[in-house]
Protein backbone atom coordinates (compact mmCIF):
# COMPACT_ATOMS: atom_id res chain seq x y z
CA UNK A 1 0.00 0.00 0.00
CA UNK A 2 0.94 3.44 -0.52
CA UNK A 3 3.69 3.32 -3.24
CA UNK A 4 4.65 5.98 -5.62
CA UNK A 5 3.79 3.29 -8.51
CA UNK A 6 2.29 -0.12 -8.59
CA UNK A 7 2.76 -3.05 -10.84
CA UNK A 8 -0.52 -4.20 -12.90
CA UNK A 9 -0.88 -6.28 -15.73
CA UNK A 10 -2.41 -5.04 -18.83
CA UNK A 11 -3.91 -6.46 -22.19
CA UNK A 12 -2.47 -4.49 -24.74
CA UNK A 13 -5.11 -5.10 -28.24
CA UNK A 14 -3.95 -3.62 -31.73
CA UNK A 15 -5.23 -3.43 -35.03
CA UNK A 16 -2.09 -3.98 -36.10
CA UNK A 17 -0.82 -7.35 -33.71
CA UNK A 18 -2.34 -10.01 -31.86
CA UNK A 19 -2.97 -9.28 -28.00
CA UNK A 20 -0.33 -9.02 -25.54
CA UNK A 21 -0.61 -9.23 -22.01
CA UNK A 22 2.05 -7.80 -19.95
CA UNK A 23 2.88 -6.22 -16.42
CA UNK A 24 2.84 -2.11 -16.75
CA UNK A 25 3.08 0.56 -14.01
CA UNK A 26 0.60 2.67 -12.57
CA UNK A 27 1.32 5.93 -10.83
CA UNK A 28 0.12 5.02 -6.94
CA UNK A 29 -3.65 6.85 -6.41
CA UNK A 30 -4.80 6.43 -2.40
CA UNK A 31 -6.91 9.05 -0.16
CA UNK A 32 -5.10 10.73 2.46
CA UNK A 33 -6.86 12.45 5.60
CA UNK A 34 -5.54 15.71 6.71
CA UNK A 35 -6.19 15.73 10.65
CA UNK A 36 -5.79 19.21 12.68
CA UNK A 37 -5.10 18.84 16.24
CA UNK A 38 -6.14 15.21 15.88
CA UNK A 39 -9.84 16.27 13.90
CA UNK A 40 -10.61 15.28 10.08
CA UNK A 41 -10.25 18.65 7.93
CA UNK A 42 -9.83 17.42 4.37
CA UNK A 43 -9.81 14.39 2.36
CA UNK A 44 -7.74 14.19 -1.05
CA UNK A 45 -6.75 11.71 -3.76
CA UNK A 46 -2.83 11.77 -3.96
CA UNK A 47 0.05 9.56 -5.12
CA UNK A 48 1.60 8.89 -2.05
CA UNK A 49 5.14 10.46 -1.60
CA UNK A 50 6.19 13.62 0.26
CA UNK A 51 3.35 13.87 2.54
CA UNK A 52 3.92 16.14 4.91
CA UNK A 53 5.05 18.41 2.02
CA UNK A 54 1.91 17.81 0.62
CA UNK A 55 0.11 18.89 3.53
CA UNK A 56 2.34 22.10 4.49
CA UNK A 57 1.42 23.26 1.12
CA UNK A 58 -2.23 23.08 1.13
CA UNK A 59 -1.76 24.90 4.49
CA UNK A 60 -0.43 27.58 2.59
CA UNK A 61 -2.58 27.26 -0.17
CA UNK A 62 -5.12 27.36 2.05
CA UNK A 63 -4.09 30.65 3.98
CA UNK A 64 -3.05 28.50 7.34
CA UNK A 65 0.06 29.04 7.46
CA UNK A 66 2.96 30.70 5.79
CA UNK A 67 6.36 29.95 7.57
CA UNK A 68 8.25 26.71 9.47
CA UNK A 69 7.19 28.27 12.53
CA UNK A 70 3.73 27.93 11.73
CA UNK A 71 3.43 24.28 12.16
CA UNK A 72 4.49 23.16 15.65
CA UNK A 73 4.48 19.03 14.31
CA UNK A 74 3.27 17.17 11.53
CA UNK A 75 3.52 13.12 11.33
CA UNK A 76 1.36 9.85 10.46
CA UNK A 77 -1.60 9.74 12.01
CA UNK A 78 -3.18 6.15 13.40
CA UNK A 79 -4.57 4.80 10.84
CA UNK A 80 -4.54 1.03 9.58
CA UNK A 81 -5.05 -1.71 6.81
CA UNK A 82 -7.23 -4.25 6.62
CA UNK A 83 -3.98 -6.44 7.53
CA UNK A 84 -3.13 -4.25 10.28
CA UNK A 85 0.22 -2.78 8.83
CA UNK A 86 0.25 0.87 9.22
CA UNK A 87 -1.48 3.01 6.34
CA UNK A 88 0.31 6.24 6.18
CA UNK A 89 -2.68 7.38 4.85
CA UNK A 90 -3.60 10.16 7.68
CA UNK A 91 -1.04 13.04 8.60
CA UNK A 92 -1.68 14.34 11.56
CA UNK A 93 -0.74 18.11 12.36
CA UNK A 94 -0.44 20.83 15.07
CA UNK A 95 -0.28 24.18 14.59
CA UNK A 96 1.88 26.11 16.34
CA UNK A 97 0.75 28.80 19.67
CA UNK A 98 -1.42 31.71 18.35
CA UNK A 99 -1.90 30.29 14.22
CA UNK A 100 -5.56 30.25 14.02
CA UNK A 101 -7.10 26.96 12.45
CA UNK A 102 -9.32 26.89 9.49
CA UNK A 103 -13.11 27.56 10.30
CA UNK A 104 -14.37 24.12 9.91
CA UNK A 105 -17.34 25.53 8.56
CA UNK A 106 -15.56 27.27 5.75
CA UNK A 107 -13.41 24.73 4.83
CA UNK A 108 -12.53 25.15 1.15
CA UNK A 109 -15.21 27.84 0.55
CA UNK A 110 -12.58 30.49 0.14
CA UNK A 111 -14.49 31.53 -3.68
CA UNK A 112 -17.83 33.07 -1.66
CA UNK A 113 -16.02 35.73 1.08
CA UNK A 114 -17.21 38.88 -0.70
CA UNK A 115 -19.57 40.93 -1.24
CA UNK A 116 -20.96 39.71 -4.75
CA UNK A 117 -21.55 35.61 -2.95
CA UNK A 118 -20.13 33.84 -5.36
CA UNK A 119 -18.32 34.69 -8.86
CA UNK A 120 -15.11 35.70 -10.18
CA UNK A 121 -14.64 38.90 -8.53
CA UNK A 122 -15.33 37.12 -5.29
CA UNK A 123 -12.81 34.47 -5.77
CA UNK A 124 -10.12 36.85 -6.90
CA UNK A 125 -11.22 39.51 -3.53
CA UNK A 126 -10.75 36.41 -1.15
CA UNK A 127 -7.14 35.64 -2.12
CA UNK A 128 -6.38 39.14 -2.00
CA UNK A 129 -7.34 39.06 1.20
CA UNK A 130 -5.54 36.16 2.51
CA UNK A 131 -2.52 36.50 0.48
CA UNK A 132 0.24 38.04 3.18
CA UNK A 133 3.01 38.37 0.27
CA UNK A 134 3.26 40.52 -2.36
CA UNK A 135 4.41 39.14 -5.39
CA UNK A 136 3.65 42.00 -7.10
CA UNK A 137 6.80 43.81 -5.27
CA UNK A 138 8.71 40.79 -6.43
CA UNK A 139 11.41 42.76 -9.06
CA UNK A 140 11.82 39.02 -11.22
CA UNK A 141 12.34 39.58 -14.91
CA UNK A 142 13.24 36.09 -16.67
CA UNK A 143 14.91 35.48 -19.99
CA UNK A 144 12.65 34.24 -22.76
CA UNK A 145 15.29 31.31 -23.66
CA UNK A 146 15.44 30.32 -19.92
CA UNK A 147 11.17 30.60 -20.03
CA UNK A 148 11.03 28.42 -22.62
CA UNK A 149 14.01 25.71 -21.71
CA UNK A 150 11.63 24.69 -18.28
CA UNK A 151 9.34 22.34 -19.93
CA UNK A 152 11.94 20.58 -21.23
CA UNK A 153 14.22 20.34 -17.54
CA UNK A 154 10.82 19.85 -15.93
CA UNK A 155 10.38 16.34 -18.17
CA UNK A 156 13.70 15.21 -17.80
CA UNK A 157 12.79 15.33 -14.31
CA UNK A 158 9.45 12.81 -14.20
CA UNK A 159 10.46 9.66 -12.75
CA UNK A 160 6.92 8.80 -12.06
CA UNK A 161 5.75 10.23 -15.36
CA UNK A 162 8.61 8.02 -17.01
CA UNK A 163 7.32 5.05 -16.04
CA UNK A 164 3.61 5.24 -16.12
CA UNK A 165 2.42 8.26 -18.28
CA UNK A 166 0.14 8.87 -15.32
CA UNK A 167 1.60 11.64 -13.62
CA UNK A 168 1.33 15.63 -13.66
CA UNK A 169 4.54 17.64 -12.93
CA UNK A 170 5.05 20.64 -10.85
CA UNK A 171 8.94 22.42 -11.19
CA UNK A 172 10.31 25.13 -9.53
CA UNK A 173 12.93 27.07 -10.71
CA UNK A 174 15.15 29.93 -9.37
CA UNK A 175 15.54 33.32 -11.39
CA UNK A 176 18.21 35.71 -9.46
CA UNK A 177 16.82 39.15 -9.79
CA UNK A 178 19.01 40.14 -12.16
CA UNK A 179 21.42 36.64 -12.95
CA UNK A 180 21.13 32.80 -13.51
CA UNK A 181 19.43 33.08 -16.94
CA UNK A 182 21.00 30.97 -18.67
CA UNK A 183 19.24 28.20 -20.80
CA UNK A 184 19.82 25.65 -17.89
CA UNK A 185 17.81 27.42 -15.61
CA UNK A 186 17.97 26.14 -11.78
CA UNK A 187 15.31 23.59 -10.98
CA UNK A 188 14.83 23.87 -6.98
CA UNK A 189 12.40 20.98 -6.35
CA UNK A 190 10.10 18.70 -8.85
CA UNK A 191 7.00 16.69 -7.43
CA UNK A 192 4.30 14.68 -9.18
CA UNK A 193 1.16 13.18 -8.18
CA UNK A 194 -1.97 12.32 -9.87
CA UNK A 195 -3.52 15.72 -9.08
CA UNK A 196 -2.32 18.96 -10.54
CA UNK A 197 -2.87 20.51 -7.58
CA UNK A 198 -1.25 18.50 -5.36
CA UNK A 199 1.98 18.96 -7.05
CA UNK A 200 2.09 21.68 -6.64
CA UNK A 201 1.18 22.10 -3.16
CA UNK A 202 4.04 19.26 -2.59
CA UNK A 203 6.69 21.78 -3.46
CA UNK A 204 5.25 24.75 -2.35
CA UNK A 205 4.94 22.77 0.97
CA UNK A 206 8.91 21.43 0.92
CA UNK A 207 9.77 25.07 0.49
CA UNK A 208 7.91 25.70 3.54
CA UNK A 209 9.58 23.20 5.83
CA UNK A 210 12.62 24.52 4.26
CA UNK A 211 11.83 27.95 5.69
CA UNK A 212 11.74 29.39 2.25
CA UNK A 213 8.70 31.21 2.14
CA UNK A 214 8.25 33.37 0.24
CA UNK A 215 9.38 31.79 -3.05
CA UNK A 216 10.72 35.48 -4.83
CA UNK A 217 12.79 35.40 -7.83
CA UNK A 218 10.90 31.93 -8.65
CA UNK A 219 9.04 30.62 -11.62
CA UNK A 220 6.76 27.94 -11.06
CA UNK A 221 6.38 25.31 -14.23
CA UNK A 222 3.36 23.05 -14.70
CA UNK A 223 2.55 19.73 -16.75
CA UNK A 224 -0.55 20.84 -17.71
CA UNK A 225 -3.34 23.54 -17.50
CA UNK A 226 -3.23 27.08 -15.60
CA UNK A 227 -6.31 26.66 -13.24
CA UNK A 228 -7.77 29.50 -11.17
CA UNK A 229 -6.42 27.58 -7.90
CA UNK A 230 -2.45 26.70 -9.88
CA UNK A 231 -2.35 30.68 -9.90
CA UNK A 232 -3.76 31.00 -6.54
CA UNK A 233 -1.80 28.59 -4.85
CA UNK A 234 2.08 29.98 -6.09
CA UNK A 235 0.31 34.03 -5.34
CA UNK A 236 -0.14 32.35 -1.84
CA UNK A 237 3.80 31.45 -1.43
CA UNK A 238 4.90 34.24 -2.96
CA UNK A 239 6.07 32.86 -6.44
CA UNK A 240 5.75 35.78 -8.95
CA UNK A 241 5.48 33.70 -12.34
CA UNK A 242 3.29 30.37 -13.56
CA UNK A 243 4.18 28.89 -16.59
CA UNK A 244 1.80 26.27 -18.24
CA UNK A 245 2.74 24.03 -20.71
CA UNK A 246 -1.08 23.63 -22.03
CA UNK A 247 -4.03 26.27 -21.75
CA UNK A 248 -4.42 28.81 -18.89
CA UNK A 249 -8.38 29.32 -17.82
CA UNK A 250 -10.56 32.92 -17.39
CA UNK A 251 -10.17 33.05 -14.12
CA UNK A 252 -6.21 32.10 -13.58
CA UNK A 253 -5.53 35.04 -16.56
CA UNK A 254 -7.64 37.39 -14.23
CA UNK A 255 -5.91 36.53 -10.94
CA UNK A 256 -2.11 36.59 -12.44
CA UNK A 257 -2.92 40.04 -13.79
CA UNK A 258 -4.68 41.52 -10.86
CA UNK A 259 -1.74 39.76 -8.85
CA UNK A 260 0.96 41.40 -11.06
CA UNK A 261 2.46 38.02 -11.29
CA UNK A 262 3.64 36.45 -14.83
CA UNK A 263 1.25 34.11 -16.64
CA UNK A 264 2.52 31.80 -19.55
CA UNK A 265 0.92 29.19 -21.48
CA UNK A 266 1.41 26.77 -24.24
CA UNK A 267 4.85 26.64 -23.82
CA UNK A 268 6.51 24.26 -26.19
CA UNK A 269 9.73 24.97 -26.57
CA UNK A 270 10.46 27.48 -29.32
CA UNK A 271 7.60 29.67 -28.44
CA UNK A 272 5.17 30.57 -25.43
CA UNK A 273 1.87 32.68 -25.09
CA UNK A 274 2.14 35.37 -22.36
CA UNK A 275 -1.47 36.38 -20.53
CA UNK A 276 -0.08 38.35 -17.62
CA UNK A 277 3.12 40.24 -16.83
CA UNK A 278 4.87 40.35 -20.09
CA UNK A 279 7.16 42.80 -18.40
CA UNK A 280 8.74 39.95 -16.52
CA UNK A 281 9.50 38.71 -19.89
CA UNK A 282 13.05 39.54 -21.26
CA UNK A 283 13.32 38.81 -25.17
CA UNK B 1 -19.56 37.38 -16.97
CA UNK B 2 -20.73 33.28 -17.01
CA UNK B 3 -19.47 32.26 -20.55
CA UNK B 4 -18.22 29.29 -21.47
CA UNK B 5 -15.27 31.06 -23.74
CA UNK B 6 -13.69 34.95 -22.89
CA UNK B 7 -11.42 36.47 -25.06
CA UNK B 8 -8.19 37.97 -23.79
CA UNK B 9 -5.09 39.94 -25.48
CA UNK B 10 -2.61 37.30 -25.40
CA UNK B 11 1.36 38.30 -26.62
CA UNK B 12 3.00 35.43 -28.81
CA UNK B 13 6.89 35.48 -27.85
CA UNK B 14 8.84 32.91 -30.40
CA UNK B 15 12.86 32.49 -30.79
CA UNK B 16 11.36 32.26 -34.47
CA UNK B 17 9.50 35.77 -35.18
CA UNK B 18 9.04 39.12 -33.63
CA UNK B 19 6.62 39.64 -30.50
CA UNK B 20 2.77 39.98 -31.67
CA UNK B 21 -0.65 40.89 -29.54
CA UNK B 22 -3.27 39.16 -30.62
CA UNK B 23 -7.02 38.56 -29.53
CA UNK B 24 -7.11 34.86 -27.75
CA UNK B 25 -10.15 32.63 -26.27
CA UNK B 26 -9.41 31.04 -23.77
CA UNK B 27 -11.78 28.97 -21.83
CA UNK B 28 -14.27 30.32 -18.77
CA UNK B 29 -13.50 29.58 -15.22
CA UNK B 30 -16.05 30.42 -12.66
CA UNK B 31 -17.20 29.19 -8.60
CA UNK B 32 -20.21 27.55 -8.58
CA UNK B 33 -22.17 27.31 -5.54
CA UNK B 34 -24.34 24.09 -5.25
CA UNK B 35 -27.21 24.64 -2.38
CA UNK B 36 -29.95 22.09 -1.48
CA UNK B 37 -33.19 22.97 0.08
CA UNK B 38 -31.50 26.74 0.03
CA UNK B 39 -28.30 25.89 2.22
CA UNK B 40 -24.75 25.87 0.77
CA UNK B 41 -23.10 22.51 0.06
CA UNK B 42 -20.18 22.83 -2.41
CA UNK B 43 -18.63 24.88 -4.02
CA UNK B 44 -16.77 24.36 -7.27
CA UNK B 45 -14.91 25.76 -10.39
CA UNK B 46 -16.33 25.01 -13.52
CA UNK B 47 -17.05 26.31 -17.25
CA UNK B 48 -20.24 27.88 -17.35
CA UNK B 49 -23.29 26.17 -18.83
CA UNK B 50 -25.39 23.22 -18.95
CA UNK B 51 -24.88 24.15 -14.77
CA UNK B 52 -28.21 22.35 -14.11
CA UNK B 53 -26.97 18.96 -15.84
CA UNK B 54 -23.69 19.56 -13.90
CA UNK B 55 -25.32 19.58 -10.44
CA UNK B 56 -27.46 16.88 -10.96
CA UNK B 57 -24.52 14.66 -12.31
CA UNK B 58 -22.50 15.51 -8.95
CA UNK B 59 -25.70 14.62 -6.47
CA UNK B 60 -25.49 10.97 -8.68
CA UNK B 61 -21.57 10.71 -8.52
CA UNK B 62 -22.11 11.39 -4.34
CA UNK B 63 -24.81 8.89 -4.14
CA UNK B 64 -28.04 11.62 -2.97
CA UNK B 65 -30.04 10.52 -6.47
CA UNK B 66 -30.60 7.73 -8.86
CA UNK B 67 -33.46 9.03 -10.68
CA UNK B 68 -35.22 11.65 -12.79
CA UNK B 69 -37.75 12.30 -9.95
CA UNK B 70 -35.62 12.23 -7.14
CA UNK B 71 -34.91 15.88 -7.57
CA UNK B 72 -38.11 18.11 -7.32
CA UNK B 73 -37.03 20.97 -8.64
CA UNK B 74 -33.39 22.72 -9.79
CA UNK B 75 -32.73 26.22 -10.60
CA UNK B 76 -30.70 29.50 -10.32
CA UNK B 77 -30.04 31.07 -6.88
CA UNK B 78 -29.68 34.60 -5.84
CA UNK B 79 -26.44 35.56 -6.61
CA UNK B 80 -25.45 39.05 -8.03
CA UNK B 81 -22.49 40.02 -9.80
CA UNK B 82 -20.81 43.36 -8.64
CA UNK B 83 -23.05 45.46 -11.36
CA UNK B 84 -26.24 43.85 -10.12
CA UNK B 85 -27.06 41.56 -12.84
CA UNK B 86 -27.52 37.88 -12.21
CA UNK B 87 -24.45 35.80 -11.53
CA UNK B 88 -26.12 32.29 -12.70
CA UNK B 89 -23.21 31.01 -10.03
CA UNK B 90 -25.82 29.45 -7.55
CA UNK B 91 -28.03 26.95 -8.29
CA UNK B 92 -30.38 25.54 -5.87
CA UNK B 93 -31.35 22.34 -5.52
CA UNK B 94 -34.78 20.80 -3.94
CA UNK B 95 -34.89 16.94 -3.17
CA UNK B 96 -37.95 15.05 -3.54
CA UNK B 97 -39.63 13.76 -0.61
CA UNK B 98 -38.35 10.83 0.62
CA UNK B 99 -34.54 11.63 -0.69
CA UNK B 100 -32.38 11.72 2.03
CA UNK B 101 -30.21 14.69 1.94
CA UNK B 102 -26.48 14.36 2.36
CA UNK B 103 -24.94 14.69 5.85
CA UNK B 104 -22.97 18.10 5.77
CA UNK B 105 -20.82 16.87 8.24
CA UNK B 106 -19.82 13.52 5.89
CA UNK B 107 -19.70 16.23 2.85
CA UNK B 108 -17.27 14.48 0.51
CA UNK B 109 -15.99 12.31 2.98
CA UNK B 110 -16.82 9.30 0.80
CA UNK B 111 -13.24 7.63 1.44
CA UNK B 112 -13.49 7.24 5.16
CA UNK B 113 -16.68 5.13 5.82
CA UNK B 114 -14.55 1.91 6.22
CA UNK B 115 -12.86 -0.41 8.97
CA UNK B 116 -9.44 0.82 7.97
CA UNK B 117 -10.05 4.54 8.27
CA UNK B 118 -8.90 5.56 5.25
CA UNK B 119 -7.56 3.48 2.37
CA UNK B 120 -7.97 2.61 -1.09
CA UNK B 121 -9.89 -0.32 0.16
CA UNK B 122 -12.33 1.97 2.14
CA UNK B 123 -12.74 4.19 -0.60
CA UNK B 124 -13.92 1.02 -3.00
CA UNK B 125 -15.94 -0.48 0.04
CA UNK B 126 -17.73 2.70 0.13
CA UNK B 127 -18.46 3.04 -4.20
CA UNK B 128 -20.09 -0.41 -3.45
CA UNK B 129 -22.03 0.49 -0.42
CA UNK B 130 -23.70 3.56 -2.06
CA UNK B 131 -23.67 2.13 -5.88
CA UNK B 132 -27.74 1.28 -6.32
CA UNK B 133 -26.85 0.23 -9.98
CA UNK B 134 -24.88 -3.31 -10.69
CA UNK B 135 -22.80 -2.54 -13.76
CA UNK B 136 -21.23 -6.04 -13.32
CA UNK B 137 -24.70 -7.40 -14.44
CA UNK B 138 -24.23 -5.20 -17.79
CA UNK B 139 -23.87 -7.93 -20.61
CA UNK B 140 -22.49 -4.71 -23.01
CA UNK B 141 -19.48 -5.76 -24.61
CA UNK B 142 -17.84 -3.24 -27.40
CA UNK B 143 -16.04 -4.21 -30.56
CA UNK B 144 -12.17 -3.16 -30.91
CA UNK B 145 -12.26 -1.27 -33.96
CA UNK B 146 -15.53 1.13 -32.16
CA UNK B 147 -13.57 1.47 -29.41
CA UNK B 148 -10.31 2.59 -30.79
CA UNK B 149 -12.52 5.15 -32.79
CA UNK B 150 -14.05 7.03 -30.03
CA UNK B 151 -11.41 9.43 -28.79
CA UNK B 152 -11.07 10.60 -32.26
CA UNK B 153 -15.49 10.94 -32.79
CA UNK B 154 -15.15 12.84 -28.80
CA UNK B 155 -12.37 15.18 -30.44
CA UNK B 156 -14.31 15.69 -33.23
CA UNK B 157 -17.44 17.39 -31.13
CA UNK B 158 -14.78 19.30 -28.82
CA UNK B 159 -15.56 22.70 -29.65
CA UNK B 160 -14.89 24.61 -26.95
CA UNK B 161 -11.56 22.90 -27.03
CA UNK B 162 -11.02 24.13 -30.98
CA UNK B 163 -11.33 27.27 -29.96
CA UNK B 164 -9.09 27.52 -26.40
CA UNK B 165 -7.22 24.45 -26.12
CA UNK B 166 -8.27 24.81 -22.50
CA UNK B 167 -10.48 22.03 -21.41
CA UNK B 168 -11.42 18.61 -20.92
CA UNK B 169 -14.22 16.50 -22.69
CA UNK B 170 -16.19 13.67 -21.61
CA UNK B 171 -18.68 11.75 -24.32
CA UNK B 172 -20.91 9.25 -23.63
CA UNK B 173 -21.49 6.38 -26.45
CA UNK B 174 -24.08 3.99 -27.03
CA UNK B 175 -22.75 0.43 -27.58
CA UNK B 176 -26.54 -2.20 -27.49
CA UNK B 177 -26.00 -5.37 -25.95
CA UNK B 178 -25.55 -6.96 -29.39
CA UNK B 179 -25.56 -4.67 -32.30
CA UNK B 180 -24.22 -0.40 -32.77
CA UNK B 181 -20.55 -1.75 -32.56
CA UNK B 182 -19.69 0.23 -36.15
CA UNK B 183 -16.63 1.87 -36.40
CA UNK B 184 -18.55 5.04 -36.41
CA UNK B 185 -19.87 4.40 -32.84
CA UNK B 186 -23.41 6.84 -31.85
CA UNK B 187 -21.96 9.32 -29.77
CA UNK B 188 -25.00 10.18 -27.38
CA UNK B 189 -23.41 13.08 -25.51
CA UNK B 190 -20.54 15.63 -24.61
CA UNK B 191 -19.66 17.87 -22.54
CA UNK B 192 -16.28 20.06 -22.03
CA UNK B 193 -15.01 21.67 -18.86
CA UNK B 194 -12.09 22.92 -17.45
CA UNK B 195 -12.51 20.44 -14.71
CA UNK B 196 -11.99 16.88 -15.78
CA UNK B 197 -14.87 15.68 -13.27
CA UNK B 198 -17.02 18.18 -14.54
CA UNK B 199 -17.73 17.72 -17.94
CA UNK B 200 -18.38 13.66 -16.43
CA UNK B 201 -20.90 15.18 -14.37
CA UNK B 202 -22.75 16.92 -17.06
CA UNK B 203 -22.86 14.12 -19.04
CA UNK B 204 -24.37 11.79 -16.31
CA UNK B 205 -26.39 15.08 -15.04
CA UNK B 206 -28.51 15.04 -18.62
CA UNK B 207 -28.86 11.40 -18.69
CA UNK B 208 -30.84 11.60 -15.11
CA UNK B 209 -32.48 15.13 -15.83
CA UNK B 210 -33.55 12.66 -18.92
CA UNK B 211 -35.00 9.33 -17.05
CA UNK B 212 -31.99 7.90 -18.85
CA UNK B 213 -29.93 6.48 -15.66
CA UNK B 214 -28.72 3.83 -15.00
CA UNK B 215 -26.73 4.19 -18.51
CA UNK B 216 -26.78 0.20 -19.59
CA UNK B 217 -25.20 -0.37 -22.55
CA UNK B 218 -22.74 2.67 -23.07
CA UNK B 219 -18.97 3.59 -22.41
CA UNK B 220 -17.67 6.81 -21.82
CA UNK B 221 -15.11 8.10 -23.34
CA UNK B 222 -12.54 10.92 -21.17
CA UNK B 223 -10.17 13.35 -23.03
CA UNK B 224 -7.42 12.82 -20.10
CA UNK B 225 -6.24 10.19 -17.70
CA UNK B 226 -8.61 7.74 -15.47
CA UNK B 227 -8.30 8.80 -11.67
CA UNK B 228 -10.67 6.59 -9.07
CA UNK B 229 -13.28 9.50 -8.80
CA UNK B 230 -13.93 9.16 -12.98
CA UNK B 231 -15.06 5.09 -12.66
CA UNK B 232 -16.47 6.01 -9.17
CA UNK B 233 -19.11 8.70 -11.18
CA UNK B 234 -18.91 6.23 -14.20
CA UNK B 235 -20.27 3.51 -11.62
CA UNK B 236 -22.77 5.36 -9.50
CA UNK B 237 -24.57 6.09 -12.92
CA UNK B 238 -24.07 2.46 -14.08
CA UNK B 239 -21.84 3.24 -16.86
CA UNK B 240 -20.29 -0.37 -17.63
CA UNK B 241 -16.95 1.28 -19.34
CA UNK B 242 -14.90 4.03 -18.67
CA UNK B 243 -12.24 4.51 -21.76
CA UNK B 244 -9.16 7.15 -21.20
CA UNK B 245 -7.49 8.58 -23.72
CA UNK B 246 -4.17 8.65 -21.23
CA UNK B 247 -3.29 6.46 -17.92
CA UNK B 248 -5.41 5.28 -15.22
CA UNK B 249 -4.41 5.48 -11.50
CA UNK B 250 -3.83 2.29 -9.64
CA UNK B 251 -6.98 3.04 -7.46
CA UNK B 252 -9.05 3.80 -10.56
CA UNK B 253 -7.46 -0.09 -11.86
CA UNK B 254 -9.07 -1.92 -8.64
CA UNK B 255 -12.59 0.03 -8.96
CA UNK B 256 -12.67 -1.28 -12.17
CA UNK B 257 -11.93 -4.57 -11.28
CA UNK B 258 -14.02 -4.91 -8.23
CA UNK B 259 -17.01 -3.38 -10.39
CA UNK B 260 -16.34 -5.69 -13.00
CA UNK B 261 -16.50 -2.43 -15.38
CA UNK B 262 -14.33 -2.21 -18.31
CA UNK B 263 -11.50 0.42 -17.82
CA UNK B 264 -9.16 1.10 -21.29
CA UNK B 265 -6.54 3.60 -21.22
CA UNK B 266 -4.08 4.76 -23.97
CA UNK B 267 -6.51 4.88 -26.27
CA UNK B 268 -4.98 6.43 -29.24
CA UNK B 269 -6.39 5.14 -32.75
CA UNK B 270 -4.89 1.65 -33.05
CA UNK B 271 -4.15 0.33 -30.11
CA UNK B 272 -5.56 0.45 -26.46
CA UNK B 273 -4.99 -0.73 -23.24
CA UNK B 274 -7.37 -2.75 -21.36
CA UNK B 275 -6.56 -2.83 -17.43
CA UNK B 276 -9.81 -4.39 -16.20
CA UNK B 277 -12.79 -6.39 -18.00
CA UNK B 278 -11.25 -7.53 -20.77
CA UNK B 279 -13.85 -9.82 -21.55
CA UNK B 280 -16.28 -6.62 -22.64
CA UNK B 281 -13.70 -5.97 -25.65
CA UNK B 282 -14.21 -8.33 -29.06
CA UNK B 283 -11.15 -8.48 -30.82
Amino acid sequence: MARVTQRRPVLRLSLDAEPRRRPDRLAGEEPLEIRLEGRAWSVTMRTPGRDFDLVAGFLVSEGVVTGRDDIAEIGYGPGVNPDGTASFNIVDVRLAAGVTPPDPARARQVYTSSSCGVCGTASIDAVRQTSVFDVAADPMRVDLPALLAMPDRLREAQRTFDATGGTHAAGLFAIGPGGQNSRRPDLLDVAEDVGRHNAVDKVIGRALRDGGLPLTGTVLQVSGRASFELVQKARMAGIPALAAVSAPSSLAQELAAESGMLLAGFSRGRSVNVYAGSERVRT
